[in-house]
């Protein structure tokens, strides 16, 4: 230890019961180095999910953070959720699932941290300027696969609870109880976590009051609170023509083709201007009210930034409203593509005997995923119909999530708010996630909590993408947010919540 | 040598020049196990063109078909045609095409003999009764990969030549000049077998009258000659829109969709009741005549078979006539298939960037590819403008072959009529091809000889499924049928052709 960290240590110890937000900066803005040298280790371990011949590493990456919380002085389990199914009915261990307690004083509020360390497959060939599993910086940017998503506000969060770690023991000094979630399958789908939360409903999670997501990140330059995701409806539409696929010159003409059955029926869904055309569904979406109207005029978005970064030269909507409210409040149709037909390069001559197109409707409130479901089998029936094929269609919704939406006027997100503003001196932008984070709206469902997402990532932190990085100012100011934010959430009285 | 097969060599020989059909039909019957046997020494040859792991079987096989022909007397030749390229920048061998030439004397027809000995790809898993490449004979049926497709018709053409072999050199025995073109990468486009007929236009086809090609099937168990085959034009279509894949969730709803440009195009193409809906190309087709009617009334074809044969409970037709015209002689749309688009299992949440549609359009007299080329890009375009999409759309044709059709009053085809009535005492049905056999229209195209396609296979010989088949009936009669053929081709005067 350092004589510098040394004299920080006693600042820290001298403020414990007063908050004292300059002094904790200023600890972790000394300990800054130390901290990239913790992402650094962490970025190193190729803990992708996806890849079945990197389940060491994602073992070795569950272990190094049951490790981390263990040296924080945590009561640490390291929780077995069984086995994943390979497709060749092989199984294969699904990396434990850690959980951490810090402290458990009946008088202070529990905070649950929800978390993950698995990360995207990354490859220097796919276009990656330097090697991703080597965090390396440049212009205050670390680049390396999982550094945003969701390496480092994990360990950020960690940070922020390891800081005041100096005489009395960390569970006392934290001004609540913290608790660690964190997971190692969520890129693949959090395999076996919704069953483990199911079954620790009444355990770990019966003193839980809050729980807060850090995997998602800003929409621009200004820190941000989401409180919002759209659901997914997920749709298979199978049309199921002769009994083998036919060669196209022998049978073209005298066969009716499920491929021209099902290209009629999936251009009934949508318009080329955005609308739903299947009947009921636009009609379910809440009205957008003059509140939330005025909420995203004043939200930061950039919205030629945004159509370069996509590269096209025009969106659906042209303003920003229109546009944030399509991303985030409005449900929408993307057809994903088709299984069973002819996909790979060249020129086969077939006629496919079953297709199956993959569609999903991005759900809102207050679509009902129940409703919605009938509503599309129901016109995607009825247009089929019309096309008097002999060909027999089955529609199924494979998957049905609801979205999530929570009310920003709840103290919690008054806490996150009172906490942007004190680190970053700005009040922050209430922005929704147009993608579902399943697990937002299970922790919600399952464990009746109130929900928060903080996000700490940048807007342009390339995540899933090449080049994906946090940058060190995030980290830093994100370390310091989270500490923040326990002190504004130790504030909150059991009548306001 | 076998006394029964002495006595009919000398039979043979005592009707050298005067053609005495019963003695060598009595022949060939007397010979047929070794023609069998013959047969199962090459389906045992694993020789899938498509897959470049068995190119040395591939290569052996053609080494066989040289010797064979060797063996018969044949002045023979291993032409080597090049290299094929692979994917991965790597080059691969082709398998020679093997020619062989029977006879020189100018005061006779010469004939040449197409055929291949590759074969399509079969396992035992993909629902074989029996082992693919172990011929094996069933209820008089000869069960095998590439027995019937085409490595039987290709051996009985060899027997048709080489049973006059006694006393008599076979060249000199032989009523016509007899060539073979043996190929090996037909299942997989024929590669370097246009350019090597292009070589050898003035050489090896300087004095070839007529080509015969025995690679198709019959229509019923009724004897057929194949006077047309359909062409193709094959369309790729390509949306491109965002400059990547981008997140369903998170982008759906702001961008404008390359797969619902796509689908939205591809639905104007033909109707339900396969009216094709493109501006021109109906249009184009030559009218149904009276004669052509009344020769499909003829034809011994059944549709119930037909259709359960595919598995549907309605045709796109109910009578015989529309469903033969729409078979071989009206055009006709295939949507086959998107490239870039999601088709794996799964339920993944893309928006794909960049979405390729093929699909094609049979070519049937009097469509020009190069019209027919125009009239599809004008009409996709026309429509795709009407979206006001700022995707782009690029549509290519990327085959266009034309369709290949016969005078079946030519000699050539009285010749084919007249070796079936012989042999199976029937007249033949005059049948057409709906798929494209390229290579008909490649030899009328470059040598200006005339064509006919007289094919042996049986209407159920599960050509490129599992279980392929040729008959034992098929390919001992069919042998009977080439020699009476070779004959009747001798009796064609100068001024008839």
């Amino acid at each position: 230890m350092n004589i510098g960290a040394s004299l920080s240590i006693l600042l820290v110890l001298s403020t414990v019961h007063a908050f004292q937000y300059n002094q904790l900066a200023q600890y972790v803005d000394e300990h800054q180095e130390e901290y990239v040298e913790a992402l650094r280790d962490w970025v190193a371990v190729e803990s992708d999910s996806s890849n079945v011949l990197r389940r060491p590493e994602l073992h070795r990456m569950m272990e190094m953070v049951a490790q981390k919380l263990q040296q924080m002085g945590g009561a640490v389990e390291s929780v077995d959720v069984g086995d994943q199914e390979l497709p060749d009915r092989q199984t294969l261990a699904l990396p434990k699932v850690v959980t951490a307690r810090f402290g458990s004083d009946p008088n202070k509020h529990t905070l649950c941290v929800y978390g993950h360390v698995d990360v995207q497959p990354a490859k220097l060939e796919d276009g990656w300027a330097t090697e991703p599993f080597n965090l390396t910086e440049i212009n205050g940017n670390l680049y390396g696969r999982g550094a945003s998503d969701n390496k480092a506000p994990v360990l950020a969060w960690m940070h922020a609870v390891e800081k005041d770690n100096g005489v009395l023991p960390v569970d006392q000094a934290l001004p609540v109880n913290v608790k660690f979630i964190i997971e190692g399958m969520e890129e693949t789908g959090s395999n076996g976590l919704e069953a483990m939360i199911l079954a620790q409903k009444d355990t770990f999670f019966s003193d839980v009051d809050y729980i807060v997501v850090s995997d998602c990140g800003w929409l621009s330059r200004r820190p941000a609170i989401t409180y919002g995701t759209r659901g997914n409806c997920y749709f298979l539409a199978e049309v199921h023509g002769p009994k083998q696929d036919l060669h196209s010159g022998v049978y073209g003409g005298t066969v009716i083709e499920p491929m021209i059955d099902l290209i009629g029926i999936l251009d009934t869904l949508i318009s080329p201007s955005g609308k739903i055309l299947i009947p009921g569904i636009q009609e379910a979406v809440a009205p957008l009210s003059d509140d939330e109207w005025r909420m995203y005029q004043d939200i930061e978005f950039d919205v030629d930034d945004y159509k370069n970064k996509i590269g096209v030269s025009r969106l659906m909507y042209s303003n920003k409203v229109d546009l944030l409210a399509h991303k985030w409040r409005y449900p929408t149709v993307s057809i994903h593509g088709i299984e069973g037909a002819f996909s790979d390069p060249g020129t086969k001559t077939v006629i496919p005997s079953k297709v199956c197109a993959k569609f999903s409707i991005r759900q809102v409130p207050n679509m009902d995923p129940t409703v919605v479901e009938k509503k599309v089998s129901d016109h995607l029936h009825s247009v089929f119909s019309k096309r008097q094929s002999p060909n027999t269609l089955k529609v199924s919704m494979v998957i049905g999530a609801k979205p999530w939406l929570a009310d920003i006027h709840h103290p919690l997100f008054e806490a996150g708010k009172a906490a942007i503003k004190r680190v970053f001196s700005v009040d922050p932008d209430f922005i929704r996630e147009g993608g579902t984070i399943p697990i937002s709206r299970t922790f919600q469902d399952v464990t009746g909590k109130s929900i928060i997402m903080l996000p700490i990532g940048g807007f342009d932190d390339g995540l899933h993408s090449q080049n994906e990085k946090m940058s060190r100012y995030n980290y830093i100011e994100g370390t310091k947010l989270f500490i923040a934010f326990l002190n504004e959430l130790s504030q909150i009285t059991e009548a306001a919540v």
